[in-house]
């Protein structure tokens, strides 16, 4: 008997309600029932993402949504100006570049968020830039960018902001139509509390008008008017993952019933908590600014980072995520996202707390946990 | 109490274990665990397909595979030519369009195959086609293309034959190797007895050659050679869509437990054993080459198909599919999908005779059971 326990940045638990509640048998899709069950998850993430912008849902993972905001961006025939400060900032360099969208890049150093006076400076430098594409969270570095600041800063221009919340939406505060955010993108196996094979596209009028502009959009299952069209009138330009979509009602029902304000709370108590744990252990965190949805803590010196996790994997049945790329063995990740509460950050503290005196680093035993319960009781996470 | 009968092209009904299994608790993706799952799936995948060949599973509709096929054969710099027979059919020629691959259009008549020495004749003239898109089972309309034949003809050339196989894969007879089909699009809802979400693509290495050819691929999300290439260490570029995954290789196993060949046999009685049926009922197929996989059955005169198929769905509990666009009232298509066995089409060819009972038409109630019956015996269907 091995009791399994996710802290992994996606996929993220589910709750059993929810697996249970895609397991519905199937039904055809161009039904009212069917439409009625889209027409109501379209709404709840419109709402959980605090936005009347008009939305789609992709069969995808979420990079099929970065995807859908850059190729039909780059119908502009204008630039795009991308931000890349991780793995997952550049990934809307390599799109930019795979769809013929000519770009600036603005780099942003590892473990930092980016300047919004930087994007200030270059937006002024550069006037054929239509969009901006920036992270939330950016997932490889637990960095948690300021993107309220860079929507004022774009609203103050003709371009978009694009953002890649895939791993901050339903976790950290996110306010897609009081910050300006013309396009959010947003997975399904995060703070949504589903699997993974949805994707959200959230489209302001300012980014609609940018897509259906000069040039022939070079996107076909990922067109953004087509879905948006379709989404009007309840359905989906094909074939819609009608299980996930049940089952996102579902979860999205659990966050409504919770309250958004209240699911930001919690997270950022959960994180808090995790944060003051680490330091209590003598650990130092990788993010300048960090995220309430995961933690990079650093791997300390003579630790073997990759054996800790996959030890805690294996072995504790404790998952959580190790570095990619270049901080591969230099950091461990702590995920707190959507289906994640008090006793979840017990057991990450826990492990992380005997994984590393299993790798022999000298640390007193119980005194993370101690730090992380002190902040779960001020702050009165339920 | 109203019991529900999908016999719809997709979704087709899921068995339950196969249902169940998909809600299995949330696991990593990047983890021996979930590589192994991977795997198996893929392998299954590509046993039920007859293929050697590479295969990717994308977290996208069937159509995700079909624009994987376009976007990335049309870095070859050369031109396409499609076939269009109905509504799937023309589905290539707008993606050819989408993603600015040059092309040339054989029209067919809806409701007839392609004649294979039309494609042959479109090669011959212009050399500079590399890649020919076919429809094996034309959903709209319940034509089977004769793909076996043109892959014949294609391999004698420098080009690449890509079928949809959506809706027949799992279903009719279809041996990828055999016929040489160099890449075969299928999707997850139809002979793989799974929920909507999943895609595969197999590819051949004159296909890939291709795709990894003179101009730059407009593909990230479907990105071909990328997606091989991590499929060849057990991984996806993003994250896929797990919980189907798992669901996949469950549903794999059944059909490989069955058999591929018993799969075929007991598609082609059941459909044979449908249009016997429609035929004593004094009714016309409109499929003058009819899959296995689905029946469109002609509207008679003075009935209105599109009543009968919504009262059947929604006071019999029958689901049958209408007709598409300018096929809408005039046809009703049965399919008989994965998991469909012989007592489905009794419970299909019951619902045709009440159904159209009811709406005034002249027949004698059970004659088309009764056709129905002689075949399944004849055939054995198990």
């Amino acid at each position: 008997m091995r009791k399994d326990y996710l802290l992994t940045p996606g996929p993220s638990p589910v709750p059993a309600e929810v697996l249970l509640s895609m397991a519905h048998p199937l039904y055809h899709h161009r039904t009212p029932r069917f439409q009625a069950i889209l027409k109501e998850a379209t709404e709840r993430v419109k709402r959980v993402l605090l936005t009347k912008n008009e939305t789609a849902i992709f069969a995808s993972s979420g990079t099929g949504a970065m995807e859908a905001a850059v190729a039909n961006l780059a119908a502009s025939g204008r630039k795009a100006l991308t931000i890349e400060g991780g793995k997952f900032g550049e990934r809307w360099t390599e799109l930019c570049r795979a769809f013929g969208f000519a770009h600036e890049v603005i780099k942003v150093e590892w473990g930092h968020a980016v300047e919004p006076a930087a994007v200030e400076r270059a937006l002024a430098k550069d006037r054929s830039i239509a969009a901006v594409f920036a992270t939330h969270c950016e997932t490889s570095t637990g960095v948690l960018n300021d993107v309220k600041a860079l929507g004022e800063i774009v609203a103050r221009t003709d371009a978009v902001l694009v953002v890649d919340a895939i791993s901050s939406a339903g976790c950290c505060e996110l306010r897609t139509d009081d910050w300006k955010l013309d396009v959010v993108c947003v997975g399904s196996q995060k703070g949504l509390m589903l699997p993974p094979g949805l994707s959200v596209i959230t489209v302001s009028p300012k980014a609609k008008a940018l897509m259906e502009g000069a040039k022939a959009r070079a996107a076909y299952y990922f067109d953004v008017p087509k879905a948006l069209a379709a989404a009007a009138k309840d359905d989906t330009p094909y074939t819609p993952a009608l299980t996930l979509i049940i089952g996102l009602n579902e979860s999205l029902k659990m966050i409504e019933a919770e309250g958004v304000e209240n699911v930001f709370r919690r997270h950022k108590a959960l994180a808090e908590a995790i944060r003051a744990g680490a330091k209590a252990l003598g650990l130092e965190l990788y993010s300048k600014s960090p995220s309430d949805s995961i933690t990079a803590i650093v791997v300390p010196k003579g630790v073997d980072g990759e054996k800790v996790v996959k030890t805690l994997r294996d072995v504790h049945g404790v998952t959580f995520a190790g570095g990619q790329e270049e901080l591969k063995g230099k950091i461990m990740r702590i995920a707190t996202m959507g289906y994640c509460g008090r006793y979840d950050v017990i057991v990450a503290m826990a492990a992380l707390e005997m994984g590393l005196a299993e790798a022999g680093f000298k640390l007193q035993l119980g005194s993370g946990l101690r730090a992380a319960e002190e902040v779960l009781l001020a702050r009165k996470v339920h």
